[in-house]
């Protein structure tokens, strides 16, 4: 498998992940079919839209390659209505929301380390950007339906962004191949993610103030 | 009348109405008058900006433009003192608002499709930069003053704007003359929208899930 | 002091205020210490971000200059380790939170104001530019701890912003010399909102209408 084919399909893989979760969260939101595309889409594209921008790539990615769109749009249709099949309640739709939107996270961290590295940025920079690319499309998705977002009620999320972030940076520093550096990159900001998620981890906080 | 004048003119109603929603809102917010120019602003230019960017036409429109922000100060400022006016109570000043946003919605997404053809974009990309051009002002202008957006509560919003940009860009691929498909085109997208409000029309969401 | 360095330190004084806000503000909400960098980020280079995006200088300012992000990080957790030793009360967070954002708005006004006027904008643009440079970083921080932003909470917040990009829009005009002229445009700025703040200076606003 050639490296430009490995990151279209971990773009494409994140892409829908990420509809999925928006779609899901448009349904427990009670939004219409249309809503849920709106919404899968922004949660979909809208990190590597942000990474764009601020790199200015311009025009942005999809302007010139509609099979995001699709892409999005699907994800998110599949979400809207296949929340209702999890029959098993809510905990279960959560959890499904949850580990899509984990999937989305571990594959734009990597995609927009990458982008800042091909930008010509510092590490530190490649590094925000990923993050910025990986948790920006939650962020609007959880904006868009007024709840807080994911990125800032779970302790250990951007943080799992940053150690994918950061393990491409590092490795391409080490001239390690792209496709498998981008891929053990992604597992690992998904596999912290999941014990996070998994093992109820959090950071210690300052207590509460007010 | 040239077809650059008809769009120009409606360009600036757009910014105009979406302008006045927003000084609407800042009354009923009870904002001072220049939050109200604030929200304006950000109602009638920032569909427009945000279709800028993502198209990479910069600098946005306005920096170039004055004109656009005195049309927005004015149709804010109308907006909110006019909102006091509507001695008929609440009822008369949501409709106001909503009809002041259904116009600029009917006219963005016209404009915005438009833009969308003219950066070489593809036909489903042209109709979406309509929608996002037609649905971004009045989704900033909401999340200001911390509403839930129109475009997600009302369900025949976005599709109303995808309507009109749908026949902007499907008339334009038959050479229809330009001036007439776009007054066409915002018609139609205005008559949806309408009809919608006036009728009540909503689509089928599936049930409340938690 | 030559003039490039003037900028320079207005310009890294406030990245850090507002990065300071934006711990401070993530202490209030319980945030963990990962949770503050990305708010003191957000609130320290959002503005600077909004201004090039608009203006069209990309990539980003940040992109090639990493030792912003370093200030913002340490802004934010000055803030929100800080905020723990303030054991004099909420008054004295949310007073010790005001100031370093009224320092933060004070510089940032005249620095997108000088923005604009480098990109050849018309003055009433410039000042435009100045206002949202110095607004939106605060804005984006409110929004993300889904606070109601303080530019719509406080009267004098842009108006005091307005002030200053328009004191030095003009004071340019008259080719005053720029390094002293934005060092007196920043106090004027922080003047204003400072007053505002000591004595409650509110603008007339129309009653309440629902």
């Amino acid at each position: 498998m050639s490296v430009a084919l490995v990151f279209s399909l971990l773009d494409y893989a994140g892409v829908f992940f990420f509809a999925f979760s928006g779609g899901m969260i448009a349904a427990r939101k009670s939004l219409d079919p249309f809503g849920a595309v709106i919404v899968g889409a922004a949660a979909g594209m809208g990190g590597g839209t942000l990474r764009d921008i601020l790199l200015g790539a311009l025009p942005v990615y999809w302007v010139n390659a509609p099979e995001y769109l699709a892409i999005a749009a699907a994800g998110a249709i599949v979400g809207y209505y296949g929340s209702a099949l999890l029959t098993s309640g809510t905990g279960a739709r959560r959890a499904a929301l949850a580990w899509a939107d984990a999937v989305g996270l571990s594959v734009f961290c990597v995609l927009g380390a990458q982008a800042g590295l091909l930008a010509g940025a510092h590490w530190s920079i490649a590094i925000l950007t990923g993050v910025m690319t990986a948790a920006f499309g939650g962020l609007l998705r959880d904006v868009l339906v007024n709840d807080v977002p994911l990125v800032l009620r779970e302790e250990i999320y951007a943080l799992a962004g940053l150690a994918g972030a950061a393990a491409y940076v590092f490795g391409h520093m080490f001239a390690l191949p792209g496709g498998p550096l981008a891929i053990a990159a992604a597992f690992l900001a998904f596999a912290i993610r999941a014990a996070a998620m998994r093992f109820n981890w959090t950071l210690p906080s300052i207590g509460k103030l007010d």
